[in-house]
């Protein structure tokens, strides 16, 4: 089933020929309940396993557009899983001290213990994105930073941590749809923030820069676009990836011990 | 000065070559004496220039067997700076959170801030040491920890964090007089570890892994040998390389900022 969102590794993106309101062989939500609901018990299951084994990590990392959807597929996917074995950051804005530190000095920090699973919600990825569009950065320094992530990346999987990497593909009209009822909700009203305005202008090169880095950023874990313009169908194709992802891992039960069993007279 | 110690990059190392009690031209302590308080002056000054500006950082990185002088150096040649810019960190057996991510992850969480000094006590370097030493790792796996040190060293160093690396070259019998003088002398006795005299054993085995790593790890950052049987020469030669590493930095002068007078009228 995630088959069809990986992309293939170093080749060439071009985001306009993925529809962001696809919904795979599925009419409605209804149609994803089922498997949903057992999909998300293997995932427990596998968390269970992994947390057990203690020699293998999974980072997911998810990047998008504004309002594509990174927080609600975060709640919606890793919900239900134990909370020990589950952590998840958000990147906003660099403090003072993460300015003076390297790019990818916070992201390394929290990166999963083996038998953890952690959720990126943006990375990285926004020091080859965000301060392309603002020009904080030349495409040269770009190149560079894309050559570190590829080097940090492999030096994780080394590690056995996996990284899942995740795109949450949306429309502009999406985007509009979604700002316009963040402001004519009161309920939504603290979701929003006038400098996504802003950005929604620099749509174009977002893309580009997106597109750019879906390429060359491929080499140590793939990428995977989720089209996210039906909320159902983004989060039923994200619980199967992440499912997949440990499925892939070849999780084994924890070991008996059957010397243990020596013991049981002794306890009094 | 401190050219000497450079070792050239990418080359094969032979340590039997280096003289550990070689005092270059210098016959005695006194002699360096008048020369150390300058050079700590400049230290002082040049520190103050790297934290105004906030443009660069160094990390100093020690490694070299046991009995070497590792904290000697740092207590000698690192007093006087001010502690508000120099951190120190002395990496022992990785905890175990510490183990449960890659090699990298404690060091890359401690390297010095823009405008700060920092000190390394042992460091990532015992990771392709001591656990080859003691076979925890492989030839393969200690060929890819090489890779991803040069490339770590490279993020650091385009992050404008200057690697200095200092191997304190000591020799077999020098080890051996301290290690008597810890038993002999009760003031000394703390000092005393008996692991120390079962690495001692495998002391040929270091010098080979040492000197494997010595070429293999030089691309980013060279190393920088330093003569250690002779404290006072150590202490000397550590502290020219400290303070020629600062001045290659081209720090500035703070820069004036004429407006700031307009102010002068304003206090009350």
């Amino acid at each position: 089933m995630p088959k069809p969102f990986a992309l293939p590794v170093k080749q060439k993106v071009d985001l306009s020929t993925i529809d962001p309101k696809n919904t795979g062989t599925f009419l409605n939500k209804e149609e994803v309940e089922e498997e949903t609901i057992k999909l998300k018990e293997e995932f427990q299951e596998l968390q269970e396993k992994l947390n057990a084994g203690k020699n293998e990590a999974v980072l997911f990392v998810f990047q998008g557009m504004d309002c594509s959807g990174k927080d609600g597929v975060i709640k919606h996917v890793f919900s239900g899983l134990n909370p020990a074995g589950v952590s998840s950051y958000s990147f906003k804005t660099p403090t003072e001290e993460e300015s003076l530190h390297d790019f990818l000095w916070r992201a390394h920090s929290k990166v999963p213990a083996l038998g953890h699973i952690t959720t990126f919600n943006r990375s990285y990825y926004e020091d080859v994105l965000i301060t392309r569009v603002h020009e904080l950065i030349s495409d040269k320094e770009a190149k560079s930073r894309f050559k570190h992530i590829n080097h940090f990346e492999s030096l994780l999987e080394n590690n056995h941590v996996k990284v899942v990497k995740i795109f949450l593909h949306i429309s502009k009209e999406f985007q509009l749809e979604k700002l316009k009822s963040r402001i004519e909700d009161p309920a939504k009203n603290w979701k929003f923030d006038p400098a996504d305005l802003m950005e929604r202008k620099s749509w174009k090169k977002y893309r580009n820069y997106y597109e750019e880095l879906l390429e060359k950023c491929s080499s140590a874990s793939p990428w995977h676009v989720v089209p996210a313009d039906h909320r159902w169908y983004r989060d039923y194709a994200v619980l199967s990836i992440a499912v997949e992802s440990l499925r892939k891992l070849n999780l084994k039960d924890p070991e008996p011990i059957p010397e243990l069993m020596t013991l049981l007279d002794e306890i009094k």
